[in-house]
């Protein structure tokens, strides 16, 4: 039986181990450098930078959703963005990954916000799919980009 | 003389012709739906969905970026997301556009963030080429995607 739940601080050693196997999955494992503590202070602490569903089934960690807020200007109105959405290989087939979406876009209608807005890697067929199946907008058009390290670093220098 | 602040509750009516004038750009200027009233609620209420930087140019209004925030779970460290980067035609060629992104970026190395991330249209070349050179990563396997309107509901009503 499937039971979605919100993370708390106890919860941070299971999140840690879910993204590093969805960084598994997604062919990226070396790319995890994040800690318990970072978790610990950026989820748990005084302002919360993101916040997380645990899904269970028949009581064992089966999956989770890892969240943050984005803000839409052309529809003037935040929306969730979906950071991570993993479901446990040996749990597939039992509609928990659209058991975890369905209920983020819950959270999403239920605070008037614009929808839900996420990433997928383009080799990653049968996650497209399925986003479409829900609806979804794959839109292709848009290029996501990203400044950080020595770039970052030499770019803020330049700061009046 | 280039000046960049932060914007307050009184700048509302001019960040909203900046959003239009910039989605006229990206040839979309019918999907900006926002009004004052929601960038009033959202950006300048008890508890802000977004921040704005303003660039004036001898006094002027020449630009803007704004910006909510993400995180990152693999570097466990939260990052400026930078929804809107825009520098009103009648004022390019001044270094305004690297200014404002210059300052964004000082905001996220002050705040030991991860870095910034946004999205360009992938026609933009001239947007892709100034931010290469500042040695961004244009992040081509990621495609992005949403759920909006009647999807969202669709998909909410199934949440257990």
């Amino acid at each position: 039986m499937l039971k979605i739940r919100h993370a708390t601080i106890e919860d941070v050693p299971l999140i840690l181990q879910l993204v590093r196997e969805l960084a598994e999955y997604e062919r990226e494992p070396q790319a995890v450098v994040a800690t318990e503590e970072d978790f610990r202070r950026d989820g748990f602490g005084p302002d919360p930078k993101f916040k997380v569903l645990i899904a269970e089934w028949d009581g064992a960690p089966a999956g989770f959703a890892l969240y943050c807020l984005h803000y839409s200007t052309w529809l003037g109105r935040a929306g969730i963005f979906l950071e991570d959405l993993f479901v446990k290989p040996e749990f597939r087939g039992n509609g928990i990954g659209k058991a975890l979406m369905a209920e983020v876009a819950a959270l999403a209608s239920a605070s008037q916000y614009y929808g839900v807005k996420w990433e997928v890697l383009d080799w990653n067929q049968p996650a497209i799919d399925f986003y479409e199946r829900l609806g979804s907008e794959i839109r292709r058009s848009w290029l996501p980009v990203r400044i950080t390290g020595e770039a970052l670093r030499k770019l803020a220098e330049e700061a009046g």
